[in-house]
Parts: C-alpha cells; structure tokens; sequence
C-alpha cells in the first residue's frame, strides 16, 4: 500500500531535509519514527528538498508499506517516535501511482522577514532580519521582472542537482504585517538556495542599495557572480506541494494560522 | 542615572525571569551583558517575575549607573552579548524616582493555545496545546465570573510570595484565530501560577468537563484544591506592564506583530 503523509517541522535544529549518512536531517528523524511505528524499515520519497535551517509547514512524502492501518493511526503512530519540532499533519491513500515529487504541479514557499532597529529575539530561527527600512513598491517592481519562465543560473547554488535551470516562476506577492514583511512565492519548482539569492536581491533593491530594472540585469547575466549574496535560511518556510486537486489531498496545515 | 528598558525573550531555554544562584535566568543573561557592556555590575528591578518556560515580549526593568550613554546605545550595547533568544527592545531615562515593578498599574499577558488533533512542531515551546475541541462561549461565561476585585487563593500556587491574594481582575478576552486560541488578561498583578491555573480552568469548561457557573465555586472556596491542574507554561506571554501615560514608555514591541 502507498501512503502519502503531510509533515510539519522547525527546521532550525536539522541539517536540512535529505537524509545523511551521520543522520542529524529531517528525513532521518521521519523515516526513524516511521520505522519503529511500523515495525520495519521505510524509506520516504519527498515533494520538495529543504535545506539546513529550512522549516515545513505541508512537506508531502509517500512510502509503500505491507502494514495496515486507518489513516489517522499514522499520523498518532508516527507522532508519538518523532522529536517535538516534527510533527506529521494527515495521511493519505491516493492510490500505487502516486508519486510526492513527479505529480506536484508546483510549490509554494514564503518568507518572513523582521524589518527593525532590533535583531528578533522571542522569534530567532523563524525569521530573517534587515535593520533597513525597505520599499515594498520597489522590490513588488523588481520582483514583477521575475514572473514566467526563465532560465534561473543567477539565483542558482553551485550545488543544485536540477536537470535544467529553466523553471516556470508564476507569483511573488509581496506583503507587509506590522514589523514583518512576507514574501510568497509559487513555481513549478525551485533550484537549490533559489529563494535565498532572490531574497538576496529583492533587500538589495528594497534598502534602496539597486534600482528595481537591476533585477533584469541579473536575471540575464545567467550567472552567480551577477546576484546578491545568499540571505539567511532562518524565515524561509516550505509551505507545500500542491497537485491534481482531485485527489484531495490537504494543502493547509494549523500552523499556517500560526505565522503573520 | 535612572535607566529603563524594554526587554524580549523566549522564555523555553531558561529558569524563569528571577535570578538564582547557579544563574540560568533571564534575569542572569540580563544583568550579565548590562555588566560587559557598562564594565560594572548591574542589578535590575523588573515589572513583574516570569516562571520558567514562559515568554515575555515588553518586560520592563530598571537600573541605576554612573555610565552616561545615549538611549539606543543601551540598546545595541547590551543585545551584542545577550544571547539569540533575549533582546533589548528600548530604553528610556523615566526620571530618578522611576520604579518598574511600584510605578506599574497593571499588567497584561496572553496565552495562546493550539485546538487541534495534532500536537504542536514549527511553534513547539510557544504555545499550549489541547486535541480536544473548546467552546468559545462557555469559557466567555466562565471567565466573565472572575472580573472584579477577588480573593484568587484558589488560583495561587504554594510558593507564591505576594502579599495578598486580593487582585483586581480588569479583563479576559477570549478570540479564535484559525486553529489558535488567544487568550487576553489584564490585571493589577497576578498570583504565582495565577493565569496557568485560571487557563486550566478555562479549558476544563471550554472542553465540556465542567459547566461555566463552576468557575463561581473555584473561585468561593479560596483553596487551590477547588481548581484544575495548572496548565502549560508554553503559550503564556508576558505581554508587559503598564504606567501612567505621561511616562511616555512603549508598550508595544515588535514581536506583538509576529504572533496569531
């Protein structure tokens, strides 16, 4: 039988998302608890990758397990062996053909960023942070230049694995909520440290240190070396995959509620 | 001089606000950066002392130094060698006489708590949590029962060491927000374990354990026995203190943004 389960995490104390031989990732932590639930090894397939420092909030994965159960007994199985910052929402049975990664037709990710004279304190790990007053005109100008297809090699990791640069960008909304900034983005998918470089340069142009028609600039450069720096993992939140809406598959989770 | 701060922290790593011998308190984190910042030793007075696990977002203390500094670099100065989880949020110089804890006409808090069949992840530490479902109205009703000026010996842990148990209850509020509750209180002062004792309470009516014209019995017996256990500490904030408006001193900070 093939079961898909939604995963919430706090990111902050795991080396990302994809199992290690040293153990330490999320993937590890899921696949242990998995394991002592059902009483033999699984071994889980994952919608999106997430990096060191990376929260969850609707990560989807599916497994093929010989065990029978109701679906809500996995989610208090598996919950009762995982540690307190990984907690899985619901599960699944959406048929032997299900794939979490080939059938999602895009991903959702955000980040929320602190806007203040003073670093987060009560919220640490959970938001990224600027001390300069950013320009949201500015940066919803910048980003617009972002939308549709294109060819990503600027906002790119050296390491990224993907087969083609090329990804499909279809929304970057841009909001602000008393002193933090909140950045949606949606596509088809998203190269390694992607989100991170383009948060990179959408500060850049918000602090007022680049123009917004900078963007096209780095856009077309195709290269690395024409972005801002990397910015910090610690607001960025996979909200989750989304798929062919008939299989009904949940696409919130609490915690959503949770986040300004 | 006579300085005044506003400070943030989560409270999950520590022992409490108050000082202890083996250190470990916000309060030791606090006076021991004030100490390397002002190169001498500092002792503060706070607006009102957190138990452990609990968060506080505009706590107020105050101190006297012969080290004359500009407002903000009280600020800067200090957050370089607080830790990741505490932060100053302002500082002001309210006049010789200032007392944070005497000078403060009440004080505020709020309790967030998770209604949901799964257990809490991304905010694990930051809120309580209860899997069974809670009726707004009825804790409205029971909580209505507790305004005014009492004697709250049933809500008061073993340990406290106020003066009296006769506390002028100003207000709760009570509001859904998506799968969080948020729980408002606003008294002169609060009891040791006050609110944690009050919130189990509140949630053994919510959840249909007990009618709402209980809380009229807890609250007549004076004994702690009367009550229901004392709930988490994880979704209590201190929301801070407040003075008379001529102080001039924030009551807002921007965590009070961040959280539902």
């Amino acid at each position: 039988m093939r079961v898909a389960l939604g995963v919430s995490y706090r990111g902050t104390a795991y080396k990302g998302w994809q199992s290690q031989p040293g153990g330490g990732t999320v993937q590890d932590a899921l696949e242990a608890a998995l394991g002592q639930f059902a009483a033999q090894p699984i071994r889980t397939i994952c919608a999106g990758r997430t990096d060191t420092g990376v929260h969850g909030l609707n990560q989807v994965v599916h497994f093929d397990t010989p065990v029978d159960r109701e679906p809500f007994s996995w989610v208090r199985g598996t919950n009762r062996y995982l540690p307190p910052d990984i907690a899985v929402q619901w599960s699944a049975f959406p048929g032997d053909d299900f794939h979490a990664r080939n059938w999602a037709r895009g991903r959702r990710y955000f980040y929320l960023l602190l806007e203040s004279n003073v670093r987060p304190a009560i919220e640490q790990g959970a938001v990224g942070w600027t001390f300069r007053p950013l320009d949201g005109d500015a940066m919803r100008d910048a980003a617009a230049r972002l939308i549709g297809e294109h060819d990503f090699s600027s906002f790119r990791s050296a390491e990224c694995q993907a087969a083609s640069p090329i990804k499909q960008l279809r929304r970057i909304d841009i909001q602000r909520r008393g002193a933090y900034w909140r950045f949606e983005f949606d596509a088809s998918a998203f190269l390694h440290h992607m989100i991170r470089n383009l948060m990179g340069c959408l500060i850049a142009v918000g602090s007022g240190n680049r123009p917004a028609s900078w963007m096209d600039e780095v856009l077309a450069a195709r290269s690395r070396d024409a972005a801002a720096p990397t910015f910090s993992p610690d607001g960025l939140y996979f909200v989750g995959p989304y798929y062919d809406p008939h299989l009904q598959l949940p696409e919130r989770t609490a915690a959503m509620d949770w986040l300004p």
